[in-house]
């Protein structure tokens, strides 16, 4: 089962026609002004979330009407409505991947929190079934291990981010090779590129993220 | 002397009207496609560095015969753009501050490429004079010690970044304080705020990234 969720960034970074004729058998949960958005667009949140404190009456409203439930979190918590969201449709839905929407453009401290709240234990047996997806890019998160990844349509660009200190990093197959590579911080080695339909890459320890991404 | 240096990312990234009515007197550096657009919007640059494989003959024209000097590199090369100039920037003209443009928007591994190429050991004495501004954002960096900040007007919110493992890490007076905190990883302390004109950190080892920003 797949849950798409949105969170609550620009509407710009979206991809194209991202609330748009989409298939009645799809799953939305949606935090808070990314819940607004989708019930704006006449999709139906199996799950609403969010403290709601920037909506007006009318959005709150619609929300709570629109959705299969809602749940009010408090203001001024110390997770992001991204961790809060994770964690809920990971006890209540067990996922096989979650698809997140709204969370990169404008503020680069919500982009940030949303990748690097990954690496919190809780989250960490679950990254491999998270992505984030935008107008420009995927990011997908790999815990160690040997890796197969296929070419996304339109997306160029193919990059390898650490996200703390890799050990024995291996790009096999890709433009740019690498064998047997040490990072010892975060690092992103981006521009390298597919050179066939599928690429393989392993590490050994630490947390990798894949960029598929077009200018 | 303060440096401006445009890079080649998304114009719809910049501040609002980044390159109309620039003082005479101000120094641009443009990279690759951010050379282009400074000549296009008449600042002749006192550097254009860049592989220009993806500009035309006309813009490669303009950028010669606009700046002070060009300098060519090679495609496909290790380092990116951005670390390319910052490298040149510091040997020629030491200047106090570099305000970086263009690095944000669009792709997302350059983005974090070029918050994360400030870790590099040698970059790290430059990192207190390098700062990333775009329409939401205004990102700075820290060596360990004690620090004032202060507010920049229209950005709401404030955000400390740890880069990785960050020892001791105080807000001494930011709308949500932190004492002796021990960061192991990457984090975006993301969403706290300003309650005076200045605020004050401090932490002991690593290095923190600070965002002011608006929605």
């Amino acid at each position: 089962m797949k849950i798409n969720l949105l969170v609550g960034g620009p509407i710009e970074n979206y991809p194209e026609r991202l609330l748009e004729k989409r298939g009645q058998d799809e799953l939305w949960v949606g935090a808070d002004k990314g819940a607004v958005r989708l019930c704006e667009a006449g999709i139906k949140p199996i799950l609403s979330i969010g403290d709601f404190d920037s909506s007006t009456n009318r959005e709150r409203y619609l929300v709570d009407v629109m959705s299969k439930e809602v749940m009010t979190s408090v203001p001024e918590k110390d997770d992001t409505d991204t961790e809060l969201c994770l964690r809920l449709i990971e006890q209540r839905f067990h996922p096989d991947l979650i698809s997140i929407y709204g969370a990169t453009g404008g503020r680069i401290d919500h982009l940030l929190a949303n990748l690097f709240c990954l690496l919190r234990p809780e989250f960490l047996n679950m990254i491999s079934k998270v992505e984030f997806i935008d107008k420009n890019n995927v990011i997908r998160f790999y815990n160690p291990g040997e890796h197969e990844i296929k070419q996304i349509e339109g997306m160029r660009y193919l990059a390898f981010v650490s996200m703390g200190p890799v050990d024995d990093l291996n790009l096999y197959d890709e433009k740019y090779r690498l064998r047997h590579a040490n990072l010892s911080r975060v690092i992103s080695l981006a521009s390298n590129e597919f050179v066939s339909e599928t690429a393989h890459f392993s590490f050994k320890n630490g947390n990798v993220c894949v960029i598929w991404s077009k200018d």
